[in-house]
């Protein structure tokens, strides 16, 4: 999707167009000019230059729920004429009444239930069809838009602004790694093996030497709040310079990061803006933003005020060839 | 320590140097034309061009034992005198008596031991700086050479040539991934983020805003036989098109890799030089090759003959600057 656009966010000379020309943008460039300056104190080594992104609420909307979530709601539906027991079956009900906010008071069960509702006993092949399809037809029921198209304009230009200085961008995400993966590539272009997600116990099944690599419904690992840290150390192995996330569940994520010698950034994005996004912070049941805003300060976090700082929300209408 | 010597390994119009001009060296570069050729029906595009390879006997040598094993009974040795009791605690003991081939007759608990007592409890900072130093300076108890010398000259050649050709190269070994991830760089090449291992289990703590990552002494996932398919679909979470291993613990990775459409490449390295490295197979308690040998042919997987594929097994001493 993204090969037509890419030549003007990456022009050298005015980086991060849709970004102002303040504060959030300034810092940004002086980091980066930090760590690529050759024979400075503040040189950072191209291999060592890894960025790590959240993904819900940080590079796309994460509103009215994870999509994710209603991808999943979206799957139930379909599949319900054949599951009439879901009906009365938790987290379908909720699902089915459209209740997703209960299934988000759940917490990590209700995540581990809904991955596996999607998950499991399907073939790695199966799933991706089905989530290349919706990816490529299902829409926002708030916004009307493609969730395509619901990805963050200046995040896409940060990440190809990281790229351009010998950064290797990662995706470290609460969500499904299998979800993300799909499109990961497409609307980002980051190729899947630098995807880190929550994941499902799998097992290795050789029938008639045809092997399949088979979901279970237990949970391997959920990629969340500490989850992150260790996810990282365990996928990467080493330390990234750069970090930017959304909620509390990036707290540790920025902390592992930022906490370390040499130069670091960490980065937030605080949804200030009703009128082109969403305005939530610390009462929102998705993606709440608290510990970690308070945490900004002290650890010389940037705070991103998307209302402030954007000059747009979105890819404009005829930029990308989605 | 690999920059010096890279130039000649990369030859485009002669690669492969040390492979004798036959079968084994003319397949794979067929191979390596069919997949990078446009147009054609075989060609793969660069991003799912995946080559993955064991390490132990595939990569360097593995007798008289896995080498980090023998990093295990050195760190030991030098840590008996604060630990008496290990004279009659196992796996020590074995350690202690040079008995280490008793230690792989306990399988996965006696390796899971072993990762324990050299991990545990140590932070990721010292356990480095221990194998970084046991790296340059250790020798091999049976040829007096340096461990970082009895690296394959021609699988050096080989990830060269596969990185000029598109392919991202992993290393997928049953060793402990953060011992790896120490030199996966400057002995292959390969950087720590696509070096994937065993590992322990792992611990965030944060203490007065310094936080950690602490191993556990629990395993947390053995990357061997059906464990590597698994983790090329967890780590890459795409199927590699080439794999080379050299024992039954790469059945499953190498069945895994070729038996899916498309152009693949599956390679066996067969330990048949007495002379200049070792000859083993079905008998050896250390890289036993059994299954894997008698799945070669109907799999169609490349043999690779070291005593005849192979003009020589190591690098000569003056071209490396190791
Ligand atoms: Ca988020
Ligand atoms: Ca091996």
């Amino acid at each position: 999707f993204l090969g037509l656009a890419t030549s003007w966010v990456t022009d050298a000379a005015s980086p991060l167009p849709s970004w102002r020309d303040d504060g959030a943008k300034a810092r940004i460039v002086e980091f980066v000019k930090q760590v690529t300056r050759e024979g400075s104190d503040s040189f950072v080594p191209p291999g060592e230059r890894i960025a790590v992104f959240d993904n819900d609420g940080t590079l796309w909307s994460e509103k009215p729920m994870y999509f994710q979530m209603l991808y999943t709601a979206d799957q139930v539906k379909r599949l319900f004429p054949e599951h009439p027991e879901w009906k009365t079956q938790q987290p379908f009900a909720s699902i089915l009444n459209g209740n997703l906010l209960s299934l988000l008071a759940q917490g990590s069960p209700g995540l581990e239930k809904m991955l596996t509702a999607t998950h499991a006993g399907m073939s790695t092949d199966e799933f991706q069809r089905s989530v290349a399809h919706w990816i490529a037809s299902a829409k926002n029921p708030v916004t009307g838009m493609f969730y395509r198209k619901m990805v963050f304009q200046p995040m896409l230009e940060l990440l190809v602004y990281l790229r351009a200085n010998g950064f290797k961008t990662y995706i470290v995400s609460g969500g499904g790694v299998d979800f993300l993966r799909v499109f990961s590539s497409s609307l980002y272009g980051i190729p899947p093996e630098q995807v880190i997600g929550s994941r499902l116990k799998a097992r290795y099944k050789s029938r008639d030497g045809h092997p399949a690599i088979v979901k279970t419904d237990e949970l391997a690992f959920l990629t969340d709040k500490q989850g992150k840290p260790l996810a990282i150390n365990e996928f990467i192995g080493r330390r990234p310079v750069f970090a930017a996330g959304n909620s509390d569940g990036d707290l540790q994520m920025l902390e592992w990061t930022t906490s370390a010698a040499g130069p670091r950034f960490g980065m937030l994005i605080h949804h200030t803006d009703a009128s082109r996004e969403w305005a939530y912070d610390k009462k929102s049941d998705v993606g709440r933003l608290d510990k970690a805003l308070k945490a900004a300060k002290p650890n010389g976090w940037l705070v991103v005020d998307m209302a402030n700082d954007w000059r747009q929300v979105y890819p404009p209408e005829k930029s990308r060839g989605l």
